[in-house]
């Protein structure tokens, strides 16, 4: 079960002006599943995004990228239930063909429009049904749909991931509100499985782009629950300048304001996927400090994040911590003095000297490990860098899942 | 349970003259338990070993390599039951003492003692424990005492993992032996988590150790069960001489067949260690051909090794076969151009051209899938190197394992 996420209620989720969004039960995978999903923005809302760095990334992030490279977007659709990935050139075909008819529908461009997928990889793209679908979303466009957008969107997740936030820009109210899914085949590479955050604040395409950039590298690249890079990962941040207070340049109190308040809603969501991680059932924040720099640092907490030693010793309350000393010790940090490093759960310092602290108490490490949040530190004490990386245990459930996903 | 391991019988195992092993049930982490053994090695046999490259290397790591420098080693020890891994300057102590107190039982200098550990990290090494069992075991020493060797020195594994092999070498009969254990915390850099394999052949050290890494690169470097390199892998190499057969040059006719079969008997053991792998049911080899350097072919072979989502496929039989398209396409071959690789399971082609294959049916998948032995072949298309790496599923007896492991 997801670890601590309240319960997602609509009325906490405020619409942006500028945006409506439409969703369906078109069928694609399973019937009577909302699975199909509209996004219309209007005409002068800029787009920004990152995407995954896999290889074999999926046809509609081709696709996104290339229309993401001429302005004036007016859609986003999004289907789950399949990933069309590892699809090749009828793969390709099928994302081109699904954007030119939304766009027949909304009386805009096939390029004006971003296609997202998120499933199975490397099954044929049910074409049919999505096109069948699509009339009924567009049917179903309006401005406080973002709850219901939520749910559309997930797929293995148990619970649906979003968040509202409103500030103050020069004296104008801007609301930012965002949805995400994932739960697993989560390592994101530049951006999470799928991630949607819109906000009516103004700014440029440019300055947009490095927000989105900054938020990812803050949030969603800080999470991973299997150490899966997926074929489709997509942030999107989307800013329809309906509430003003337009943003010129990113020495502006303005855009530092706004990038921090989006990258917090992204944080959140982020969070929100790692709590929903598939057979979670512990928090785990791991925050490697005093490092000689970033690289070092995201070194050692994917080493302890990714540990399936680690992360069943977690699930176990086990404080079986040797094991996160051997993550330390085969990181790839290779000049890394092991008698230098101390390492702490939550307050409690664990090892130092190359060994087991010497007023380290297993029960200390015992009542840390019976908690369902739980933060490893590392203090590798050779300089000044410090990351944090977000993560779950591993259970039978993620076993259990995985085993059972196309079934 | 091992996958297709024929039960060991102590008859298949050969002695090798020159070479005694003692054991006995010390109570180390549990009574009635084979749990410490002691190898005495005849005056002029030659000792080579590559060990672990974790930085937070063990305690016996550490004086096992020192005291190789020196030659004249005149015996070994083992504990299961703790590793004495991040144990700090305790535990260097109480490996010192190990090896003075053998010494002193055998009438050799401490620094003619080779020690290795293997069990839970970060735990105390219960040092007088095992200065009570030491007269026992070698009490115990005789020649033809693999058998109980390959169990004593077992922690998580299920079955003993030994083999003998005999080869002709200008006119004599050479014998070697090896025993190894392992099962969990497998990803050997450099070694596995504990191997020894002996010869009656004449060998300089400098030969033989040169050897050692040649098989170890060809056997324990190629496998892994969860990605985690142990704190304690060690893989030494013995050669007693008492067979004559004089070994004098690396080009010699004599030592490339000696190295085939100990790098024969290695890759055995490490195999072993695979199909014993904590929870598996299933015994995969990774493949990877026609990459441009053996770096990328191993970054591909390890991205599928390891990732958890193709790992519980494999557990389910479930062809969810784009799951390992996903792993190619992050394993970080930045360059690597998707639409020309070819995936095969077993004769099976998957995929090619970037998607799936035309006339791959999901029944052939499932064929292959069913089978307790797979192939995974990936024909990168892109050079001449090639890799293979050796693997197991993920099941829910790994979680369950690995929950419990000091309970």
């Amino acid at each position: 079960m997801p670890v601590n996420i309240s319960p997602l209620l609509a009325e906490q989720l405020l619409p942006i002006d500028g945006i409506a969004l439409g969703i369906t039960e078109a069928g694609i995978k399973k019937m009577n599943r909302k699975d199909l999903l509209v996004i219309t923005l209007d005409a002068g809302t800029t787009v920004a995004g990152v995407f995954t760095q896999n290889r074999f990334c999926a046809a509609p992030v081709l696709v996104a990228k290339n229309n993401l490279t001429q302005q004036s977007i007016r859609a986003l659709v999004v289907n789950t239930g399949n990933a069309n990935a590892g699809t090749g050139e009828m793969g390709l075909q099928h994302t081109q063909t699904t954007c030119a008819a939304l766009a027949a529908l909304l009386g805009c461009d096939a390029q004006q429009v971003l296609p997202f997928s998120t499933g199975v990889i490397m099954e044929p793209l049910p074409i049919d049904v999505i096109l069948k679908g699509l009339p009924a979303a567009v049917v179903n466009l309006k401005a406080d749909n973002w709850f219901d957008a939520a749910h559309t969107i997930l797929t293995t997740d148990i619970v649906p991931k979003a968040v509202s936030k409103q500030i103050q820009l020069d004296g104008q109210t801007i609301t930012i509100t965002g949805i995400a899914k994932g739960s697993g085949m989560i390592r994101p590479n530049m951006a999470t499985m799928l991630g949607y955050v819109a906000t009516d604040a103004a700014i440029s395409q440019s300055l947009l782009q490095e927000m989105a950039q900054y938020a990812a590298d803050h949030s969603f690249n800080r999470i991973t629950v299997d150490g899966d890079t997926s074929t489709n990962d997509s942030f999107m941040l989307l800013a329809t300048g309906r509430a003003g207070a337009e943003i010129t340049s990113k020495e502006s109190a303005a855009f530092i304001q706004l990038q921090e308040a989006v990258t917090e809603v992204s944080t959140t969501l982020a969070k929100m996927i790692v709590r929903d991680g598939e057979g979670a059932t512990k928090f785990i924040t791991v925050q490697v400090d005093a490092g000689k720099n970033h690289d070092e640092c995201a070194k050692v907490a994917y080493a302890i994040a990714h540990s399936p030693l680690v992360k069943t010793a977690f699930f176990a309350s086990d404080p079986n911590l040797g094991r996160i000393l051997a993550a330390i010790g085969y990181a790839g940090v290779n000049d890394l003095v092991v008698d230098g490093i101390q390492l702490y759960l939550d307050k409690v310092l664990v090892a130092e000297h190359g060994g087991r602290a010497q007023n380290y108490q297993e029960e200390d490490g015992q009542r840390v490990m019976n908690q369902s949040e739980i933060t490893v530190r590392v203090v590798l004490n050779r300089g000044i860098a410090t990351t944090t990386v977000w993560t779950c245990d591993f259970s039978y459930d993620y076993v259990k899942i995985n085993s059972d996903y196309r079934s």
